[in-house]
């Protein structure tokens, strides 16, 4: 099977990303991807449809396939007594958050930043405290001085994203052994949501903050999941993974939070960590050509753009092209293409705009074809 | 396909009910139903598996098909637009106590009663007034009188059971009107737990809350699902439903609670509620053969058993034959038997245990040796 599905077979598709607008848009906004399922993991849940096995999840199988997976891909080998089973990385950052702090507690997150960082925060009853992302040669990078102010200031919490998602940027061993330094110096506990973690690109190599060789990884939490890089976010499986010296809070979590996990999302998590590396490998390869296609195509249009290390996201620039505060409005009016809206980001989103290049070469054409035509 | 898995077909499932024991035990504890998938559900999961229709789930659709079935089965016509997606039953009903009331509020529920009801009231604060169900001739029923005396003290929800877990009780609409009546006299807000309606048996007939003719209706919430009259719990899709008084709440509801829905839950769902209402009939008429049954084995022992009115759980009584306080302990260790233990009903449910009898006539048949074995 093709690794992209085509246009009519994604119109028959009944998830967000394909049933949210009318069929003349195209949407390349929410992080769906366009891929076919890895043949292991639909012959595992081809399986469990045979077995009628659809009760609910059991707990202890997915934390020991996580483990193997980072041992082959990153060199790290975590202990999967230091794992618990959640229904997605939301719910697993906001436990984090939930059992390292208390409402009020300033936690600190970097703009331009995933949009539900925000509505977590919200949720848990706890004050956002932006430390932005610096723009530079280099891409989007953490603002150490600024974030060792916020630190400083009396923050409880550093929710970290890595890789950052809207700007795919992979944060660097040398960034967070800085990071790290700063909140032990400070008593931070740093929250890591690293669900695009095997979705590097080219040599952008990711540091799992856990891995870090310090006390602060000992305090620290990782949210991780199979549903970005294996596109399995409808199927509601993720994992929280704590340091040893925050594990023993596990018990704290409500039994209601496993059982909200999916049963076919470990199941097709289970495959995809054992079973799927090739398909991870075929898929970034895939992902290369469009992130560098894109910067082809973008460059005569006054768009800013810089491919991301990681993630199939692309963060771009309209600020030149005049269309006001959020392009993805206009854009969607315009030119009958979806773009997730750059201010959901953060303020710092102004005059952006996300795109999805998990897609066919020949839908991203398209995709790039309607943003000229908007403009 | 036979409507009952057989026990080696169940061994290979991944599920909860068929993992957290070793092999020697044999499971009817957990609500999980053995049964193998309708064949619509079957087609359109497989169908959605053709299209690796993996990602988010999309929040429109399922509201339509519940009212749709909702018309057909009891005659009640919910507006699709008063209902919102949810990923099961348990995040319904805490939005809704937290849409209803505040925390340190008074929130009454009936014992014994289904376990996570004492968590999810932990999880969102409120204070736990019980008012437990009196035993009589008619079996397991609301005590009027005591519920009026817990509004009166200051209650401001009514967490409602109904078709009740684990007695099995269906509340009638007399009971019903009652109910509301109080509730509007004294200003408590409704919330009913509705997952077992579809489940009726012999001549009990469901009264959905919101479909009476009263100010508490237009007051009340409901949750739903489909996830036990087909046997979807790992596949996270629910809904809640609101009075016209209420509706206008769920805006305050942060979008991560539907995006914590399962997609292929939302799809099999779908398939359940428009096109599975003769394999529903099936599956009651087989429920009906094993509630029968098990009277006629029970009776021997001493163990007392009322054949629930709706579900597939039974509240056995074993105070008479001496295990304790905790019998699913005993049976588990001396017939490896595994029901669901009495006491996480509440303290009403010293000397009870919770039996599911969603399983074959033989695997039910052997549940009971085992039993018989303990005693």
């Amino acid at each position: 099977m093709d690794l992209w599905a085509n246009l009519d077979e994604l119109r028959r598709r009944r998830s967000e990303k394909w049933r949210r607008y009318p069929s003349d848009v195209l949407p390349l906004f929410v992080a769906e991807m366009d891929s076919t399922l890895a043949e292991p993991i639909r012959t595992a849940l081809t399986t469990a449809l045979d077995n009628s096995d659809t009760g609910y999840a059991q707990p202890d199988v997915l934390p020991e396939a996580y483990a193997g997976f980072a041992g082959r891909r990153w060199g790290w080998h975590p202990d999967p007594g230091s794992m618990t089973l959640m229904p997605d990385v939301a719910r697993a950052a906001r436990t984090a958050i939930e059992l390292s702090s208390e409402p009020g507690d300033a936690v600190v997150i970097n703009p331009p930043v995933y949009p539900p960082f925000y509505e977590w925060l919200e949720m848990t009853g706890r004050r956002l405290v932006p430390s932005p992302l610096r723009s530079g040669p280099d891409g989007w990078r953490l603002d150490l001085d600024d974030l060792e102010a916020t630190f400083a200031d009396g923050a409880r919490v550093y929710l970290l994203c890595n890789p950052q998602n809207p700007t795919g940027t992979v944060h660097t061993r040398a960034e967070l052994d800085a990071v790290a330094q700063l909140a032990e110096q400070y008593g931070v506990c740093v929250v890591s949501d690293e669900i695009h973690a095997p979705l590097t690109l080219g040599d952008a190599r990711f540091t799992p903050f856990l891995s870090l060789d310090r006390p602060a990884a000992h305090h620290g939490f990782a949210a991780v999941s199979t549903s970005k890089a294996w596109n399995l976010a409808g199927l509601k499986t993720a994992l929280l993974l704590g340091g040893d010296e925050v594990v023993g809070k596990f018990e704290r979590i409500p039994d209601d939070v496993w059982s909200s996990t999916g049963n076919l999302g470990v199941i097709a998590s289970v495959a995809a960590l054992e079973e799927c590396e090739a398909w991870l490998d075929e898929l970034r390869a895939a992902l290369e050509v469009n992130r560098r296609w894109l910067a082809e195509a973008l460059a005569p249009l006054g768009v800013g753009y810089r491919p991301p290390d990681a993630t199939y996201l692309a963060w771009l620039d309209f600020r030149d092209v005049g269309l006001g505060d959020e392009p993805a409005s206009v854009l969607l009016e315009r030119g009958r293409v979806a773009l997730y809206r750059g201010l959901d980001f953060g303020p710092e989103g102004a005059g952006f705009a996300r795109l999805n290049l998990a897609t066919s070469p020949e839908i991203l054409a398209e995709g790039v074809a309607r943003i000229t035509a908007a403009l």
